[in-house]
């Protein structure tokens, strides 16, 4: 204790400083470098101003500390000429567990945030049904509802990594990747309300419509539609905020973002897709022949280092946690590996938490920077064994004008100043 | 469909118009009332005012609902002479899911919410360690962390009901029962920590200490230290927010809320019980001999159902969602039962979603109020076997002068008015 070397206590799990997951975890984290002092308690250690008069007392309603305020949503895209629309990305550099704040959920809008009153809001079920049904809020809390936890990313996410030739220099977690979040969705099943209905033989598609002024449309798949769709009603406890789509959304669990309808209004059955103007115009993957592929549902298997992370600064050699995301449209995570050479080597990372479907799931694994260059990389595997692809492969499938459904491995270039930087590994 | 009289689309599964929890999950509500229209759509829905122009776009950080913001806290026991003291409950009567929101989650301070700068607080490990440790925040955050979730409930929460010879008629689910709450947890186990100081073979019990200026302390058994105790600094994917610790917290998964030490700044490792003031005047259960038991350490298996309850109104008869919560220190819930009829007959509850450990579980049942009077109770057993005991039961165990460790079954009574009232039953 205290007088190993690096090492003497750690066993090295692949090249440039990977280190058992296992290891911090199960041994003493003695001598390699963890800011402890072996000192005379209670001579150096002052009592803090804040120790010595009583603070403010419980509020109605709490907030962040003031240390912690920095921590904001990026918005980008607004345009006078396209009021309301644009998006807000999650500080995934700062956010820890699996479960993003409601306040730090990410946006995207086409049409703004429409001022919904929940008391005359309803919800439509026709087209190819036994029976047209319109339920109100209040109908709608009378049913049975499930809890789960989910993640909802955005089809564009991480899309600047194979728009942009040259990696962004400047480009953060939250920059770059911070188009995904995770949160306890509770709501009812849609089986249990399209079986009110009457779902006739010949229906095949739902199409989802919300109440925002561009009457954002989907076209869903009924079989997705009655195996884990919802409609949501709220959101880690609280009702869904309306930047989530107060005051009900459709979740189609592991599905793109824009499927999940917010402010929905609308589900109406129908024999073939309904095609909706986004579907054309947006969320399409090209293809090298000039086609595009339509109706990618499921989002990639994919993981992310959120720390260290572009931006961040590594203030000298010595042990760093390593620590990010992983997730995957189709089902759970197996494994996330790590790799800090680029790729030729990968080590096992350590799953922090529970292992759910289709939510995001936090992984570490301690790392001794030596102070020379690394390539930090994760890639995770999901229970059907679905491997998350590198970048040259999906610019080879889909060609160079693809922007959606990117779920390549990211690099993070450690230099030997510490800096951390988005880099093409 | 449509034409089902409720005795032939339910079946019921215990007095007073419990159904069979799998219904609503399994059959169609077809027919028992659930304010659907068979209509011309397109003619009597109009185009509501927030779809025919854009709303306001992204925002850095997000707010809710105007129509949710009535969900707040319930302050109390703030005096001017004991300055910061006092506590805020949630609103569990508005929650759905397991989750709390950080901003809603309860609160119980004993000298007010220290401004804490995370750059200049200390964690201090010392006392019977081989190495005496110091830490700070940068440090910690270097550590593997796991992530969980755990409620946290006061050991006084429900104690109105065994101190008053009454019931509360104004009572709420808020009131009466809102200090528990329930986050994802994330932080250091302390078993790492204390591994990395080299826990001497003397010790037994670890004096954790708070830096407010009440210096809250609480005496913790090294074996629950070294089992799944944490050092928490993130609760909701955000750092640990003031009210509940910030910068870090000890977290002592299902042990009453006071031994999970907020603004923690020591744990001294001690051979005997440290015994902190706070443990000889509070927390203590009173046994009808006069003497007391000291450190009741594990919450009791208990639920609650929070709708429909205390001041709310059932307009009208016909089929309702009684949905509620349960939790036990001890483990995971393995059944709730509900009652109708004051608990002459009972009928297993549906579970909505994941049975974690130490965490709130979320249960509902479908119940078909006739427009008679009703005691509608809860019941949960964890997967110890234990079952949540009745009024009687604790008052006749402890006396008529014990206030802590409330986990009795909770009545509330419906009358022919569709009344929802605190009852003892």
């Amino acid at each position: 204790m205290g007088k190993q070397t690096p090492q003497e206590s750690t066993d090295k799990v692949a090249a440039n400083g990977l280190i058992n997951r296992r290891h911090l975890l199960s041994l003493s984290l003695g001598g390699v470098g963890m800011a402890v002092a072996n000192t005379v308690l209670g001579q150096e250690l002052q009592i803090p101003s804040w120790s010595r008069m009583p603070g403010p007392g419980p509020s109605a309603y709490g907030n962040r500390s003031p240390y912690a305020e920095n921590m904001l949503r990026l918005i980008y895209n607004t345009d006078p000429l396209y009021p309301g629309g644009g998006g807000s990305r999650s500080p995934l550099q700062h956010l820890h567990g699996t479960i993003t704040p409601n306040s730090l959920h990410f946006e995207r809008h086409h049409a703004g945030i429409p001022a919904i009153n929940p008391e005359q809001h309803k919800l439509v079920i026709n087209g190819l049904v036994r029976q047209p049904l319109v339920f109100n809020y209040e109908a709608l809390l009378r049913y049975p509802m499930v809890s789960k936890l989910y993640f909802v990313e955005c089809s564009g996410n991480s899309g600047a990594l194979l728009r942009q030739a040259e990696p962004d220099q400047s480009g953060t977690a939250q920059s770059l990747h911070g188009l995904v979040s995770c949160a306890e969705w509770t709501g009812i099943p849609l089986s249990t309300l399209l079986d009110e209905a009457g779902v006739l033989s010949e229906a095949n598609w739902v199409a989802a419509v919300g109440a925002d002024a561009a009457s954002m449309g989907r076209s869903i798949l009924l079989g997705k539609a009655l195996d884990d769709s919802m409609v949501a009603l709220f959101q880690n406890g609280e009702p869904v905020r309306p930047g989530q789509g107060y005051p009900l959304r459709l979740l189609n669990p592991g599905w793109e973002g824009n499927t999940n309808v917010k402010w929905l209004t609308q589900l109406k059955l129908t024999a073939e897709a309904p095609h909706f103007r986004d579907e054309t115009s947006k969320y399409t993957d090209t293809l090298p022949n000039r086609f595009s592929l339509k109706f990618t549902f499921p989002m990639g298997t994919k993981s992310l280092i959120t720390s260290p992370s572009g931006q961040m600064m590594l203030e000298k050699p010595g042990i760093y946690r390593i620590s990010g995301i992983a997730w995957s449209g189709s089902g759970g995570i197996r494994r996330v590996e790590v790799s800090a050479d680029g790729g030729r080597s990968w080590a096992e990372a350590l799953i922090e938490g529970q292992l759910n479907e289709k939510a995001l799931t936090r992984f570490s694994i301690p790392w001794e920077w030596s102070g020379g260059e690394a390539v930090l990389q994760s890639r995770a595997t999901d229970n059907q064994g679905s491997v998350q692809p590198t970048r040259d492969t999906i610019l080879a499938e889909r060609g160079n004008i693809t922007a959606y459904h990117n779920h390549c491995i990211q690099s993070w270039g450690v230099n030997t100043m510490g800096e951390v930087r988005n880099v093409y590994a």
